[in-house]
């Protein structure tokens, strides 16, 4: 049965090593990750349509007035947001698409998205996520403690999710969406065009 | 996480091949099919506790008076039901309990245990259906007729149901459904005593 992509929205705490299951997940066709719009200047390497598309301040404007954009946000004087017209196109051709998107905008991307599917990456347990923040060895213990604040505050926003995936071990993790995406697919509202042309005939 | 297995509900038309499937499903140790009670004498061969619980119709009624039973009927003048006390012992065991009730059971058991995950097996085609039962060749063409008038009209209740499962091979079926129950345990609300003990720490 062909038919659209799902929607897969990922959360997760810093630490939770969802970037890790991200670029795993997209070495299989079926999966295409977002790309943002912003304003900031592309960096060396970085490629249009690739990494981001890359908008003026007046484009990305227009963007938001013409309700193009799934949610955005302004850092340090630059917009980045997620274009809708990207994610319709995917699904349209029957690929899944992956947001990975911080828990705030994820609640936006639901409402805007009802039938979107949303997995909450998480660490084995509180000490994990601790060492690995610890462990970068590239942050203050004042940045460090408030990454920590910021991930008990936002895993307690696991029951807006739809599933919980525990990144004790990256292949497993990556198993579980893989999971999540066939059952997913087998939802019976998927099958109703199918089962109507199926009794008609 | 040891936590408690799932219900799950397993509907389908005549002729869908359901009964095949569950015989393939509990070759797994996690999976239990769910046992019947019933006042008709034990057959040859058949064992209490194994192929059914059989009682008394006194016994019956009582299991009836005291809502022992998640659903029963009346057939031929015997009576037969689906005790509640073993699928709660099955779940507790942490294994997952298999229960294949049609269509208007379904719903009842749905109504009982809102967290039960209902499964509805398709044929692939209603034309294989069609071939599946004339090919029996056990069954009048009026018994034959009137059982595609009740897929027809059983597969019009698909909407009610979580998943579809097109049964057009029995090895993928069966992988759907597994990959139904490992995606289910991953559901956000089985995650809450975890999490809470998570942040707890």
């Amino acid at each position: 049965m062909q038919s659209e992509g799902l929607k897969l929205i990922l959360s997760g705490p810093s630490g939770s090593g969802k970037g890790t299951i991200v670029k795993e997940l997209i070495k299989e066709e079926n999966f295409v990750v977002s790309i943002s719009a912003t304003t900031r200047k592309p960096r060396v390497g970085e490629e249009h349509g690739k990494h981001y598309f890359f908008k003026t301040t007046e484009e990305f404007e227009e963007m938001i007035a013409k309700e193009e954009l799934l949610e955005y946000a302004n850092f340090c004087n630059n917009y980045y947001g997620t274009p809708k017209a990207f994610i319709n196109e995917t699904i349209k051709s029957g690929k899944d698409i992956i947001l990975e998107i911080e828990v705030q905008g994820a609640m936006q991307a639901k409402s805007a998205y009802p039938d979107a599917i949303l997995i909450f990456i998480m660490p084995p347990t509180f000490e994990e996520l601790q060492s690995r923040l610890i462990g970068r060895g590239t942050e203050s213990n004042d940045v460090i403690e408030a990454r920590l604040n910021r991930a008990r505050e936002e895993l307690l926003a696991f029951k807006e999710y739809d599933y919980i995936v525990i990144n004790d071990n990256l292949e497993d993790a990556v198993t579980d969406i893989k999971q999540i995406v066939q059952a997913e697919k087998l939802r019976s509202y998927r099958y109703k065009s199918y089962i109507e042309q199926m009794l008609s005939n």
